[in-house]
Formats: C-alpha cells, sequence, structure tokens
C-alpha cells in the first residue's frame, strides 16, 4: 500500500527517501497498544451497595496552618465559610443526584440519592469529582470572598464514599456532624472569647476549659462576658445546609400575543436552586419542611 | 454549678434570667455525639493490597467542550499542556511517594512507590488527594500559561486507582497510556493537517482517515504535506514523562569562617527535583538510564 | 544458658553431644516466624455494609450429573430436598443469627438479621461457615435420606454473599427465588409428565415446551393428562422456608417439692426450634402471620 | 390460545371447569420473576486483584472441643492429619489450579496459581469451593481413617481468601505457616512429655514451660526424656506440602497392531498426581527441587 500511494507521488518522492518515517514501527503502534491493553483488567469494580445513600465528605488538607498562613479570623472567618458554601454550591450544580449537603468549618458532607444510577454508581467517580470539583472551584471563588488578599498556593482536599441503607442511618450521619460542628464551635468560641476579651493566653484559656461541660461553657460566656451562646450566629453554631428547592420566578419576557403587537409579559415559572440553611437538622422540623429530600424506605 | 456560679454575680443576675440559655440541652450535646456516632462503622476499608504499585489516573471532565470554550489550538495546545504538567508537578511535590508520572491530552498517571504506606495505603485517600490537588493547581496555575485568557468556569478532573503487582505491569501500564498517546496523536495530527492545511472540512478528514493505518496516516503527512511525523514535537508524539532526579547545585553562601571575615562561598549539595521527560518510556533505555525508579520485584 | 544446664547432667552427656540438635536454629524460630508475620497484612477487610441483612446463597456444583450418578428421581426426588432442608437446619442450628432460609432444588439461602455482629460481619466468614456446614452436613445426614444407596463421592457447594439494605430489597430476593423455584418446577413438571406419562423423548417434550407460557404449560398437564398444577406437591412449587418458632413444650420432670416426695411433674416451657413451610411467602399472609422474622426499616 | 385448546377437548372440560387452575396468576409468574430479578445488581464483584497468587486458608472451627470430643491423641492424631491431607487432596483434585497447600494442625492453606482465570478470579468462589469441598471430603473419608469410632456431628472449617503478589510473599507466607507449625509442635511436644512421660499435671506442665525459648524446650526432652526433637517424625515436625507431580506410569494395555493379534503391551505415559511432602519448605532446597511450582515475577 506504501508503494501505491508513493507511485501516485511521482518522482518527487525518490529525493527523499532516506529520510522516510520508519513506517514499521507506526504500522503496529495499534498493535503495540493492544498487547498493553491487559493493564485494564487490573481495575477493581467498586460500585456502591444499591437503595443506600452514597454520601461523599471533603476534609480540608493542613487546613490549621492554611487558616493561619490566610489570617483567618478566630474563632470563625466568614469569608473562608462563605467560599467553601461557594464551592460546596458549584459540586451540587455541576454534578448529579446530590439531594443534600452539609459543611462546617473546613469539611463539607455531600449526600447522593439512594437511587441514583451516576456512573453505575462506582465509589471513585463519585468522591474523585466531588473532590476535584470543590478544589477548583474553592481556587476559582476565592477572590469573591478574599478580595486582593492573596492565595498563597493551591489547597487540598481528602474525600471518602460512606454507604448509609436507611433514612435514620443517613439523618444519625448528618445529625453527628451537626452534633460536631456544635461542640467545636461552642469550644472556640469560648476559648477565643477568653483570649481576645479576657485576657488570657492561649495556654491559659486551654487551661481553664479543661473538663468542663458544655454547661460551664455555656455559663463562662454568659456570666463573664454577657455572651447568650444562643444569640451567636447560626451558621456558626448550626453549619450550612444546602438543598434543591423550586422556587417561583417572575421574569418579564418580550412576547407575541397573536392579532397583537409585540409586548412585554411578566411569566412566572418554577425553578430549581440550590438553597443555604443554617438551622437545626438533628429534630423532625427541617425534615417535615423538606419531605423531598429523603426517599422512603423500601 | 450552674446556681454557684450565678451567685457569684450578685444582683445583675435576674434581668436576664429568663433569657439564660438552655441549659439542659447543651450539657447533653456530648452525649447526642456519641450516640450518632455510631454511623462511623459504616466507613468500609479500602486499603491497597501491600507489594503493589498504586497508579491513580486522572482524566479531564468534558475537556472536549473546555477545550472548544477556551479556545484550545489544534491538535495540541502547548498552554494546555504546561498547565497539565505544572498541577501534575504540585501533586508530585506536594504528596509522598509518587515515584513516576505520565501524562497526555487531559489525563495524568501517577505512580505511587510499592512500599507506600501514606495513609495506610488507603485507595480513597490516594485518589481524593490527587484529584483535588491537581484540580486546585489547575485553577491557580492558569494565569502562568494563559496570561490574561480569563479561566470560565472550574473544570473538574476524575479519578481512578489501580494496582500493578510487578515491575511488568506496571511498565505495560505506563506503555498502554504511552501507545495511546501515539495513537491519538498521529490521528489528531493528521486529521489537523488535512483541516488546516489540505482544506479539508473535519467531516472530509474524517471520511479521508475511516480505516487508515498508522502507515497510511504517516504517508499522508510525509507524501503530501512534507511532514515527517518523526520531526514533530516530543512533547505531542510521547507526552510527558515527571520523574524526581538529584541534581548537585551550587550555590553562592554567606559563610563565617573560624578566624576569618565573612564571606561568599560556593556551595555545592545534590537536591531533589521532579524533571520533565518527553522520550520514549516503552522501551528499555529510559528504565536502563533512570534504574531507582523502580523496585525490585520481591 | 545450654552450657549451664548441660552441666547439670554431669558425664552421661558428652556421649551423645554430637548428635544434639542445633540450638541455634530454634532459638531462632520465634523469630523467624515474627519476621515472615508481615504478610498477614495482605489479608483485607471484607466487612459487610451495617444494617443490611446478609444473605449467603449456596448452590450445588455440577448437580446436573450428581443427580444422575445418584438416580435422583424425576422432577423431584424427595430425598434429596429432604437431605438439603437437612442440611440447612444444621447451617441454621450451628452458626447464628440465621432469621429465614430459603430453599429450592439444589440451592439454599441463608438471611442472617440486619444488626448480627457475627465474626464482625466479615462476609469471607459468613460464606465459607456456611458452604462448610451445609457441605459436612449433606454427606453426614446422607443416609438418612438415601439408606443404604452409597454416596459416591464428596459433593460441593459454592457460595456468595448479598446484602439488602432493606425489608422490601430482601422480601423481593426471596420472592425472586420462589418465582424461579415456580417457574423451574412447573417446566420440570410438564417436561416430564410429557416424558414418562406421554411417552415423548426428551427432546420432543423439549420442542413441544418451546415458546409456551405459564398457562399453556398448565393446560398440557390439565388437558391432556388432567393434572391440576395447584394440587401437586407444594414442596416441589414452593420450596421449603425454614424460620425459628416459639414452641410451648411440655415435658415431664421429676421434681423435688418442698416437705412433699420427689413426684413427675409436667412442666410447660417455651422452646425455639426450626420450623420447615411450603407456603408462598411473595405474598403479605406469610409475613404477617411472623412478623418477628424482620426488623424494621430504620 | 387457553380457549382454543379447550375446544379440542370437546364437552368433557365444562365438567371441572370452575377448578380450573387460575392461569392469570401463572401466565404472570415469568413476569413476577423478571420484577424481582433488579436484586441480582446487589451482588457485589469481588474479582481477585491478576497476576497474585490466590491462596485459601481453612481453619478448623472448634477444634478443640472437635479433638477432645473424638478422643484424638495428643500431641498429634495422625488418624486425624491423614484425614486432613486426604480432605486437601481432594480439593487439589476436584477443583483447578492449585499449585501447592500446605497443611498443620487444624488448618490447610491452598495456593491458586498467579494467572488462574478460574471462575472469573471471584474470591467467593474461591473460598466457598475450598470450605465446601473439603468439608464435604472429611466427612466422606472419615472412615477410612477412624474406621468404627463414629463421626459424632458434621466438622466446620472457616476459610479466607489472601493475595500475593510476588513469589516472595507466598514464600514467606508459607513460611511463616510452616514456623507456626514447628513452635507449637515442639511446644506440644515437650508439654505432653511433661504430662505422659513425667508425671506432671496439664497446669504443672504449662507453668514450666511459661517463658522458655526454643532452645530450653529441646533441653528438656533432650536431657530429661532423651528424646532428640530432630528425629521425632516429619509429619509432626514439618507439616504436609502437597504438590503435583508428573510420574512415569507403565500399564499394561492389551493393543491391536496392524497384521498382528491383539496382545498385551507395556505402555508408559507420565500422569499428574498429588504428592504429598513432610519437610522444609522455609529453606531454597525445596523449590529448587521443583522449580514449577512458582511463575516467575513480571
Amino acid at each position: 500500500m506504501l508503494i501505491k500511494k508513493a507511485c501516485r507521488l511521482g518522482g518527487c518522492v525518490r529525493s527523499f527517501v532516506l529520510t522516510r518515517p520508519a513506517h514499521l514501527s507506526f504500522s503496529s503502534s495499534n498493535m503495540a497498544k493492544s498487547k498493553f491493553e491487559y493493564v485494564r483488567n487490573f481495575e477493581t469494580d467498586d460500585t456502591c451497595l444499591r437503595n443506600c445513600y452514597i454520601v461523599v465528605r471533603l476534609d480540608g488538607r493542613n487546613f490549621h496552618k492554611f487558616a493561619e498562613q490566610h489570617k483567618f479570623t478566630k474563632p470563625n472567618d466568614n469569608r473562608a465559610l462563605g467560599l467553601m458554601t461557594r464551592s460546596a454550591r458549584s459540586v451540587i450544580e455541576e454534578l448529579e443526584d446530590v439531594v443534600i449537603a452539609y459543611g462546617q468549618s473546613d469539611e463539607f458532607s455531600f449526600v447522593f440519592k439512594r437511587t441514583s444510577n451516576w456512573f453505575k454508581r462506582r465509589a471513585s467517580k463519585f468522591m474523585t469529582h466531588v473532590a476535584s470539583q470543590f478544589s477548583s472551584s474553592y481556587v476559582f471563588y476565592w477572590k469573591e470572598f478574599f478580595g486582593e488578599q492573596p492565595l498563597l498556593y493551591p489547597p487540598g482536599f481528602d474525600g471518602r464514599v460512606v454507604l448509609y441503607p436507611s433514612n435514620r442511618n443517613l439523618r444519625d450521619y448528618l445529625s453527628w456532624r451537626q452534633a460536631d460542628c456544635h461542640i467545636n464551635n461552642l469550644y472556640n468560641t469560648v476559648f477565643w472569647t477568653l483570649v481576645q476579651k479576657g485576657g488570657l493566653t492561649t495556654a491559659q484559656a486551654d487551661e481553664r476549659l479543661k473538663g468542663t461541660l458544655a454547661a460551664d461553657k455555656n455559663e463562662i460566656l454568659f456570666s463573664e462576658f454577657g455572651i447568650n451562646y444562643n444569640n451567636e450566629s447560626a451558621l456558626h453554631r448550626k453549619g450550612t445546609t444546602l438543598i434543591w428547592e423550586k422556587r417561583d420566578e417572575t421574569v418579564t419576557k418580550r412576547m407575541k400575543v397573536p392579532n397583537q403587537e409585540e409586548k412585554d409579559m411578566a411569566v412566572t415559572r418554577s425553578r430549581k436552586r440550590v438553597e443555604a440553611y443554617h438551622c437545626d437538622i438533628i429534630g423532625e422540623q427541617f425534615w417535615e419542611d423538606h419531605p423531598d429530600i429523603l426517599e422512603d424506605d423500601n
């Protein structure tokens, strides 16, 4: 075939025949590839068990140091929390089948619906897509929250997949994360109040809080600093819950009505968008208010 | 304990007794958390088999569209390839135990040493850390490669973990990826030459290449456009291989020598850094030149 | 230490000093073992997801041939079915946490309760214990069902573990197996009736049944042989369901009553034992009659 | 179709029309099955990583008690060891791709060749087939070793799968088991010698051996009882290794030679059979003598 083609080209071919590429090696490249292709069989199947909620939780890598280097305010930095939530929103909007997400501090959990068949339920697809989309968004939206303060280096987040077979298990998972938010935020609030308003060193504040219960910490805030913890920011106390919600939107649209001139008309349409809540998700109220998040156990 | 503390505050307490936080609920928050903590037992162990190379391969998500929207040049965009390599370098430098990485087009593979015990060899840690670090780096370093051309949205990459028990299997994996690079790049080179220089539509170019072998494609390039494929950029033909290398560095250091004045001295030290190659990694040469990449099978 | 001990033995030792064991090699055997013990780390964790029913299904290996060689009657051999059930009973009684088992033909499924923590829920323990206990029982109880007809060789059964997250899923699994029993038994009943009573060859019977629906098969039985399939043995049509049941048992016990002579007294006590059913388990009735088999979804 | 068929039967049909089976329910049984069949998707893939040795290790369940009840002699019962080996031989002969097996006490390990593709390398198939075949054989061959002493109940064995990526790892696994055999057998030999010949109670023997090293135990045997441990039975000290070996067999066969009468001729043919060894498998010798057991690492 090579010769036949060369013939069509006439005499000019001859002059650089000697530098002609080694066709033989090329014609066998597909063969070479197929010879190596057996390595695909080393991939293992990591399909998630059906009828279970798929939860991906991300955690910031070395975020203690990251927070220091970027001068996050203590005990909470609203810019950082806003950026986390913005990145989570990007995950929910770009990927499929997330029904609820919950975040606090440097972590965020994404819950995929139990009947999801996204990427055939392969665990690696779920966790890497979430980790990737969240991380690229974090850098992409940094400026929206930190303005001119530069991001010093690309941050990292690790992820894991956990399956929950029932609504009760899933709600207990989310409750576990919100209880963790509460415990940490109460501690941090008292700790930094003792330091920032009470004039204690961090070592002293640490010492002071050793062995205290939640009630003790509330009491310190209340009696010594006049702070009622319950009046602190819900964002800090409760973390951020993101869900899809249908909202009616009224938009003005220029329309052509038969036998009339074109004119502006108000059109109402229902649109799904991601909404943020900073409320209790441990009790029943939230779930009664949003009955569509969870599917029935069956 | 509450009452005792309240007593210390005297009469002023009374006035806001009614708004006092509900201590009971708080004192039980730790208890609440431990009640939910059973959900941790739903996490499964995904430890990678010992004595196997752990490979994480990333692939761009919807990169065909991403390339269009960001006007990547065809068939290869050196800015985009440079950014991929820069991001891969960030992964290798930030994470542990990567011994070699290989990338082409919108994919990159990272090979962790077979004896690695990083994060106890948990597969989810490996793949999410790689996906996250790569993705945040891609956005972070975008400007270095694309200058003022804006990144339109945060891109995504998915990842997977594959284990290879032997050096032969690992090398065949890398050969598979490089053979894939070759096949795709040869096709793309001819295709876009037919379009850009030959004046064919993309549909015509596609039709022209149907059923052709590598030799045919080389012949088209050679006889119709005077292009010897072998002289095309090695970056495009061979992809990018990243490895750690020890290099001697000579730095000038101001030193205090005993009984003398401080003075500038040339100091040579060995430093490990990530080096890029665009060469064949299917044959023996590369591996003979870098005998430290692979550990012996045993 | 060797020498000190040898000294205690006096002169007689000398004579066989040369044949004395090589103590050095022995004293290092523990060390040797610990040197190899790293291989334990190659074992992987195969814990079953919590809050899911663990189902182990066994299937006879090459039972078509086994049935021929042991002259099982067609289409069903009650001795063989009895032996399967006896072996299943042994599994349920010897192992822990089986709540229901269902068998038909040469297969048996064992359902472990969803909250079971037997062997820390390790899948390999569940499936190998079941396969082993069933197989040894099959040989052990052979004579009870086949009398003097000898077992020609040790039979094999393979097993697998499947998890079901909800009661609905579990019931659908059991329904699937019972529907399979029905389809196979109806086919086999007609097939062997055509052969045994209708005088067809097996090839002719096979041809006759090609493309027939259940209604057609019933009609053949009914109109050609006067057989109402519904009146056939429930054991064959429905398979065998084994569950634990509490039964009151009245036993006579010789007791010593205070201030009286010892005498025989009737004592009633509740005892759990495995009971067999040959009934429909697809509909609601069976589950309403035995509400304790399944735990609530939560 | 039902009606058409009924017509062919004439008037007699009518009389039992009322007892005719409910065809509707039957005609939908295939549909019913397919409705439930989704439960198959809950099965997970447990394919073993390619190019690794697949090891299945079995352990007797409650064999301490089993040994007592069946009056096994101490410290070793040759009938019981023989039965274990007979059952292992049955596993090797019935299943595919076992290249070596090693047993001691109430455990047996089976090594499948690294390139095996038996049952697509599904771990559950390997471990349940081994557990089942071994267990049924144990009961089946009981009488060959225990004669008229009855087996009191069907015994159980559990199993697990472990993968080894290299020859070194596999040999270290087998060494680990043989070192375990040595340690246990040395201990048991001394212990029961102290009891049976030394007149100690088991508690005294236990106390006497506390903290002793291998050298100490050898010394006790040697100096107090004149026993050189090295001269003890190799079966007990080294366990049992089973491998396939080619042996030339000469058989007499009646053959028809052209133009001659039929006559008996000696025919030599090579036949593979399972051979047992009781030798060291930790050192190099055994492996040099049997170079075909292991495949090269590549």
